[in-house]
Parts: C-alpha cells; sequence; structure tokens
C-alpha cells in the first residue's frame, strides 16, 4: 500500500532516507529546517540535493519549513531527520499537527542529561515535548545501526534497527520501509539501542586520539610503523564501556556487540567530523583550540560527551558506578569540559580475570 | 631481574617480541625456523630484520634452527613465534629440551578440529606434543589482543592479554615483557582469548567482503558512495556470532566486545593477506581463484576456517549449534571449502527482538 510520508529535517541522513521510502512506491514530503533552506531551493528548482550529491528520487516533494503544515497533512508516518540539537524543536514543530495512530521515527543520535543527572534517551526527550493528550496515541521509533547516508541514498547494502516500546507498530514500519538493499531488525530495546547510537560518537572520537597522537610523534617511524595498536585498544575499551552504560541505562548490553554497537563504532570510525575531532584532541590541541580549527561544524559528539559529563558526578555520589570504572569516558569528559590533555590510561583501560 | 629468552620463529611477531624483552634489559636469543633461514643470515650479518625492516636491538642474539640445542640452554622462557602450521612442528621440536619450570608463550593465532570434530586451542595442541612426564610441569601461556608486530617494534602504545590456565606464572610474565608501551592484561580465560584470537581472522575476512562487493559493483557510484555500511554490518555480525562460539567452546563471551575480539577485529580490518582474501572474493572469485592470486601467502584465516568447517557438522549433530545458528560462519566455509559465490544473507544476520 502506497502512502504519503513526510521527513522533517533535509539534512543527510532525513533525507536518505527517501530512497527506500520512495523505491518502496511512497510520495515523500522532504521538509528542510530552518537551516536547510538553501538544500529545499536547491531540491526546488534542480531536484538535486547538494549535500548528498544526488538527484533526489521522482516522488520526492520538497517543502519550505514555513509549509509544513501542508507537508503533514495526510501523512500517517513522520521522519525526524533533524540532530541532537534539534530534538525539542521538531517535538514542538510537530505537535500542531499531529492525529492519534501517527508515527514519528527518528534518525537523531544523543542523549541528554536532565537537572538531576539523569542520562535520557532522544526519543523519550521528543516524546515530552508533545502534548500530554496525545502522547499515549502517537508511537515513536528510532533507528540505530550503521549507516552511512551517501550509501544507503546509493542504495548500498544496509543493516539497521527499527527500535519502539511500541512493539505493534515496529512490523509496518518495517513493510514500509525494507527494501532488497536496508534490511531492517526490530527490537523493543529502545534503550539499548538508542544508547549505542549515541555512545559510538563519543568512543569514535576516542579511537580518533590514535591518529594525533601519530602525529605528535612525527607520523610513521622509519619502518613504516603507524598507529593502529592503540586505535584498537581504545576501540575496545569503548566497546566495553558501551555495553556498562548500556547496561546501567536499563538496556540489553548485547546490543553493544552487534549491529547497533561496534558495528556503528567501525563505520563512524571510518571517518568525519567525530574521528577529526579525535585527531585534533590527539595531536595536543585542547578542544577550545580543536572547535576553533572546526568552527562551524556541529560536533555532536562533543555534545554527547557533555551531556554524559553532567550526569556522571550524579551516577558516582548514586553508588550506580564506581570511581575507577569507565576511565576512557572519564578522559572524553575532561577533554570536553575541562580542556585537559589526551594522556590516555592504556594500563586502565581493561582488567585482569584471574 | 634481567633473563636470557628464547623467540623461536623468526617471523615479524615473534621477533617483535624483542623489543619490549630487551627494553626490560633481557638478552634473547632469536632462533629462526627452516623457514626463516635468509631473516637469520640478515640478522646475523647486519642485525636487521628484512620483513621488520628494523636493526634488531643490540640484545638479540640470533641462531639457525640447527643451534637451537644451544639457543634454548639455561633459559627459562620460551616465546613460540610460529604461525597456526607449526604449532606441532614447535611442540615436538621443543620437547628435547624442556626442563621442569620452564615456561612457553605463544602467539600462535589458531584452531584446530580433531577427527571428532572438537575444536581445539592451539595452546592445548601444543602442550599435546610435549612429553607427558613434562606436561604439568611445564606451563604454556598465550598472547591476544591488537598487536601489529612492526607497531610494537615501533614502541607505538599496545594493549594486550596474557592468558594461561596457570595463574601462578601469570604475574612473572608480566613483569618480564610489560613496558611503558607495552600494557599487558592477565586472563586464566584461556579459551575466551584465543577463540578471539583466531576468529578475528575468519570474521576479518567477511569484512573484506564488502570491498570486493564494491569492485564488483563497478567501484564508487557519481556521488562518491563506498561500501561502509555493509562491511560494518558484517564487523557487527562478525562480533556477535564470536562470542555465540567463544561461549560454545567455554570461554567467556565478554572477552570478545572487549580488547581480544573486536579490539583485535578492528585492527586486523586496517588491512593484510585476510582483508585482501576477503576483498577477492567478494569480487567474485573463488576461493580457489583467490588463493592462485595470493600463491605463496600463508592464508591463516582460510586455515582456520577450513578447520571450523570441519567442526560445525558434529557439533549440529550433537545439538550445540541450530541449524540457523551463524549464518556467517556457515558462508564463510562455504566460500573456503566448497568454492561458493559470497552470497551474504544480510537478512539472517542480526534477529528482531520484540
Amino acid at each position: 500500500m502506497m502512502s504519503d510520508v513526510a521527513i522533517v529535517g533535509a539534512g543527510l541522513m532525513g533525507t536518505a532516507m527517501a530512497w527506500p521510502l520512495t523505491d518502496n512506491g511512497h510520495h515523500v514530503r522532504l521538509v528542510g529546517t530552518h537551516l536547510d533552506g538553501e538544500i529545499i531551493t536547491s531540491c526546488l528548482e534542480n531536484h538535486y540535493h547538494p549535500r548528498l550529491r544526488r538527484r533526489l528520487p521522482a516522488n520526492v516533494q520538497p517543502y519550505y519549513i514555513d509549509h509544513i503544515a501542508e507537508a503533514l497533512d495526510g501523512v500517517d508516518v513522520v521522519v525526524s531527520g533533524v540532530n541532537s540539537l534539534g530534538v525539542h524543536w521538531i517535538g514542538r514543530t510537530l505537535s500542531p499537527f499531529l492525529k492519534p495512530g501517527m508515527k514519528i521515527i527518528a534518525v537523531t543520535k544523543g542523549l541528554e542529561a536532565t537537572a538531576e543527572g539523569d542520562l535520557r534517551i532522544l526519543p523519550d526527550v521528543l516524546a515530552d515535548e508533545l502534548p500530554s493528550a496525545l502522547r499515549d496515541d502517537v508511537a515513536i521509533a528510532a533507528i540505530g545501526g550503521p549507516c552511512i547516508a551517501g550509501e544507503l541514498a546509493g542504495r548500498r547494502q544496509t543493516c539497521v534497527y527499527f527500535a519502539s516500546r511500541r512493539a505493534d507498530i515496529l512490523p509496518g514500519l518495517r513493510q514500509m520501509f525494507k527494501t532488497p538493499y536496508y534490511h531492517i531488525f526490530l527490537s523493543t530495546d529502545v534503550v539499548g539501542v538508542e544508547v549505542c547510537v549515541a555512545l559510538k560518537n563519543a568512543y569514535t572520537l576516542a579511537v580518533g586520539l590514535a591518529a594525533g597522537m601519530l602525529e605528535r610523534l612525527g607520523g610513521p617511524d622509519e619502518a613504516g610503523a603507524v598507529n593502529y595498536n592503540p586505535a584498537a585498544a581504545l576501540f575496545g575499551a569503548g566497546a566495553k564501556e558501551m555495553a556498562r552504560l548500556v547496561q546501567l541505562l536499563g538496556g540489553n548490553p548485547n546490543k553493544v556487540n552487534s549491529l547497533p554497537g561496534v558495528g556503528d563504532q567501525y563505520v563512524t570510525c571510518a571517518g568525519g567530523r567525530t574521528v577529526r575531532l579525535g585527531r585534533l584532541l590527539g595531536k595536543g590541541l585542547t578542544y577550545a583550540q580543536a572547535r576553533q580549527e572546526m568552527a562551524g561544524e556541529t560536533l555532536e559528539s562533543a555534545f554527547v560527551i557533555a551531556q554524559i559529563a553532567r550526569a556522571l558526578p550524579t551516577m558516582e555520589e548514586r553508588g550506580l558506578i564506581a570511581h575507577d570504572e569507565l576511565p576512557l569516558l572519564r578522559l572524553l569528559c575532561r577533554l570536553i569540559t575541562e580542556n585537559a590533555p589526551a594522556d590516555v590510561p592504556f594500563d586502565n583501560l581493561f582488567h585482569d580475570d584471574i
């Protein structure tokens, strides 16, 4: 059955969702946020997305944010394509147009600390922005797992999880999005999937440190040795700590040793802003200096680390974590919130078991 | 306390162990196997290791295999630096020279199937080659974790596990090898560490398939999309299956989501023969064709997969694994033992949990 689906947020990942949807015969209404004006102009004028560097599929209709009412009229499913800085905004923006039975599926990555020091997953943050009368009647799902937007739009083989506490909506969403190249697994472990989605950005920054440490050493030595050994230790330590955090927040730690955790971390380590920020910090720049060097770029990894840094002391006071746990995460917090140097505690990343 | 330590096997990894040892003041006797004659000649004439492309540390004395008796005289610790094809040989070769209280620590990666279809870890295979009178008196340990030999020799930050069923010998071995760049964690979970060490080669071959699949597609598309999404799905599926196998063979599956499993798999995926073999298979070559293209190279990943292929049917008959478990490993077995095509079962790599 063909439907009209709205995607709100015309960045890379939101827009890429148009490919599986239109390949399945659905009509997509692509709504840019206030930040996406130029993208929408290009989409309207040339049917071309300048950041994805692709022509849009035929069945995509672009909309400026001013026309969101028209774009959402009669749709059953809304894809939230905003990043973590837009999660409150999207909840408030969608609210006037939501009707019972509608579904929101979000690609957003992140965690948010409350004033009390609780870490919350973003689907819950989004839900809190919805009118209370609708909260039980509008179901929210989230997408996790390794998915580079440009590859999804290139119809590369991609595996992801669709997660929601509302098991009843998941099979229908899969039916709507799945294609021979987009493989969807379903989970009610929203916390497991979402904590992985958020933390892989934090721990990929850690892996990036190794490349910067190599630059600080002057690059490859005379025999060509680079710095994969420390990168791999940091990757492994990140996976281990991620599982601990998933467990702490009430998810299934097995999600880490699978697609949403290490699978996603693997692809994130392949490049991009997070690795670049890690490299600058590993090279010896403070976060303040690195941020200047990357002025104008949204650093979601730093954002999620800052949120965690707000929650960690409370979690420790409550006895949820011990003082010597999560040494790598604590380093990341010091890097981002205290401009501390990138002194990796290699001797503490793992433990004896004898 | 300074000691004399023998390293038998003058390949990359065995030889690299000379750096932490000599940095700690120990004297190293580096014994080449029959295959290492030219390496030893270079080491003797120029104190230069041609494969590591480095001058040896001062306190390394090279020996041809014919002089192994002299090399082992008076040593307390022997490093086995051979690969999986040499594990029976090293046991038989060392046997005449072993004395009660000696320790063997192995860098060898692999698993071996028995005629009954049991998969055995290589430290146990080595132990079986020792004279029965000595088996309780010569302790065996193994090294696992992400360690590129050239980086260890370049004194890059490296984290590894030393594993042995004999907990009493581990602290002494750590004392002997640990340096400010070589960080050693101890474990009595030999099965956990060794199964990770072996399987990361198998599953890295799987990750390599994605690069070959990209070549088969004609390379990056007009917008630059490559094939990280499938690589990441394969990486995640490998980690998940690896944990299942560790558990089946009696190890702690938490070793996977840590340094020896995903940490080691991460560094192995960065390049080398295993990735290259996977790429050729992903491109569409049969294993027989790929082996021709890589003639003369030791393909340890194919070797371990072939061993597993011998054991899987028996494990299934015994009810240890279900028919639909381990889909990626089964593909790897078909690739290597049946020259099957690389049709990745993406829809079966993970499962719903709702």
